[in-house]
């Protein structure tokens, strides 16, 4: 199904879109923190939100908004304040974010999803913003994604975007996302963000559940630190655009365009891994053998979020004892026995036991960018994949060393 | 229910235990690496095995042993190889353990349970052992209970022990223990062990019971770093030398054993807490409000082994956004409303707000050990309590710095 190519222009490659950052000053360094997404015309919109108990305003607006209607026009998007734990405040600024972005692009309040990512228990300068939503309107490009995907950073050292390309019949169909990841160098911001975009015509049950199987092989599977945000947020419109036959079931068309998603997350979701706070490599935990492929994606993620295995790896260290652990204590049965395990091409484990392997090649492999484990845990058709990075001494001091 | 005072003497502190610790020459460094206990007696016996699906010989060993009949007299713990994904040569070596020291003592060796820690991968060093096996036997004696803890640790800093006493009618009653914990310096080592004993004389189905409660409440509320070992193992044996009446059903001596057996491992847990890799301190969570204490405690469990948070008590840093984010994301529903945060005396959050409060005293606070962080998340009668260390510079170094 991989009949696509990789295009630029992030989430404004895809027909009918624009986009544009600005420095509104909610970041105290001046940086782009204000970043708006645009549907030429209304969109089907769907969206995947933080399972956490502890949310912010606009987490739930946006969840009851796409509840009540599957469909958005606008995206806007600070950093700086998270709006998480504000109160009543909270729920009030997101509405009015909402009205006066709506009023800058002369469409309805309904039609805006809000987002938020920074210090939580700041609420958001309201003054600030509003002086420059003009000045967002008046930037908003087709050529604008890569300022949108740098306003959304907190402490990423690097922009996350992409955008695919695929046909159906002789037209071309074409999906694009930004994301920003976990880099909590100020304490209190660990946000995962992504906004997708797309210029198919898909029918807003089957675009949420294409959004929701997807969210599952790629942010669900990634994983820094083990915590979950208050303001975890993906986004995804489908405008149509692309004037294409609308995509009602499931069909080859369907498959394409799932498979053109999953890929589009994916690929965000190995850059944030990859941008984890203090990391040195991606890893990437490759699981088959389960009875399913839910049961081989809990393994993959419990290795790839096991602090000893995170620290071997930064330690270079090609310790199969930690690997075996964790699978072990992922909560799903398997029999020790059958326990194979690879290390890039090093075979560590065969039929639960270890076996001999070059150890200096082996720790010579882990100096590589990913590291790629491998296991096998009997004979079942599941599998699944998850991805991480290793736990450096600058982890700790990112996270430790910010001190009232 | 706490009629009972801490006394000295560990697992020998009960009427009819000897024990002994002796260097058998398994652990490079020449240490104390043979433990062993022994009741005059048959013994009742329970036990609590890691759940992990990766597990030692004697653990598969041992349960199966107290699941045919939960009755024992002697247990011999061996450090410096961990006996964990050793195939059948792990098997056989389990066996024959059992069969030289039921030798040794003139016992049957279906008497004898055995525990090993250390590195995993390793078969135990049988000859060495079988030659040290008459020395620790001659050595075993009533006060030898010191000797023995210091012989299952592998790079703890601190033995662990304790030993209470209370009165059912004028005899008394006593229950000992001692354990080791997660210092993990050198890779593949991470084993909770803990031995109990008890001179009271407990029904078989009565005593696991109490056991099982026991471990809930402490050992499984303890977190340095969330991996779970291949070879986690706590035995508790009751031999009924104490003289006093049989304990057959839930009563008042019954719950006053329980308290007592609680309180032990309790002890022993937060030890070995306090003793987690690279820490500097010992953190207690006490959450309440919930439904029941099941959810508490997974909450508090949450909490106590979220990175961020951990990071942040390293940095001295009062960081209730991090406390309330893991609370929000263990799985337990709640109205983030009602969440209620203070560190030491310092409120933080009321009814999900931030409140003010002095940083520089808060930050102070943290200086003290141990760090005690109370909620409440609703009005439930629900309670437990997790315990925990900080993340240090050190825990990376620790696990990162052997390489091969």
């Amino acid at each position: 199904m991989s009949h696509w190519q990789e295009i630029p222009g992030g989430v404004t490659a895809p027909r009918g879109y624009r986009a544009a950052g600005v420095a509104a000053g909610l970041k105290p360094s001046g940086a782009l923190d204000l970043a708006l997404i645009v549907s030429d015309v209304a969109a089907i919109a769907a969206g995947v939100f933080t399972t956490s108990q502890v949310r912010a305003a606009c987490v739930d607006y946006c969840r009851q908004r796409l509840h009540q209607k599957a469909n958005a026009q606008a995206i806007l998007c600070n950093a700086g304040q998270a709006n998480a734990a504000t109160g009543d405040v909270g729920k009030v600024d997101v509405l009015t974010q909402a009205r006066l972005t709506a009023a800058s692009l002369n469409i309805a309040p309904e039609a805006v999803l809000v987002a938020s990512t920074g210090v939580i228990g700041q609420p958001i300068a309201m003054d600030k913003l509003e002086t420059a939503l003009p000045h967002v309107v008046e930037q908003l490009s087709s050529q604008g994604s890569e300022q949108a995907a740098n306003a959304i950073l907190t402490t990423d050292l690097v922009t996350k975007s992409i955008a695919l390309e695929a046909h159906i019949g002789d037209r071309p169909v074409r999906i694009g996302g930004i994301a920003k990841g976990s880099g909590m160098i100020h304490p209190n911001m660990a946000t995962l963000l992504a906004f997708v975009t797309c210029d198919a015509a898909v029918s807003p049950h089957l675009w949420q559940q294409m959004i929701s199987h997807a969210a599952e092989q790629s942010f669900n599977q990634i994983t820094v630190d083990g915590d979950t945000s208050t303001n975890d947020m993906l986004l995804a419109l489908a405008n149509g655009q692309s004037r294409t036959p609308a995509i009602t079931e499931i069909g080859p068309e369907a498959k394409l365009l799932q498979a053109m998603l999953t890929q589009v997350c994916i690929h965000l979701a190995k850059a944030i891994a990859r941008d984890g706070e203090g990391a040195t490599c991606l890893i990437e935990v490759q699981v088959s053998g389960t009875p399913d492929n839910k049961a081989a994606r809990l393994i993959a993620r419990t290795i790839a979020g096991s602090m000893l295995f995170k620290s071997a790896i930064f330690g270079r260290d090609p310790n199969w004892g930690r690997i075996a652990a964790a699978a072990g204590r992922a909560g799903v049965p398997f029999q020790q026995e059958k326990l194979y395990i690879r290390l890039g091409d090093f075979v560590l484990m065969e039929n639960g036991t270890p076996q001999a392997f070059d150890r200096a090649a082996a720790s010579n492999y882990l100096q590589q960018d990913p590291v790629i484990v491998t296991l096998r845990v009997g004979d079942g058709s599941g599998q699944g994949t998850a991805w991480g990075c290793d736990l450096s001494y600058d982890y700790v001091k990112i996270n430790a060393e910010y001190t009232t």
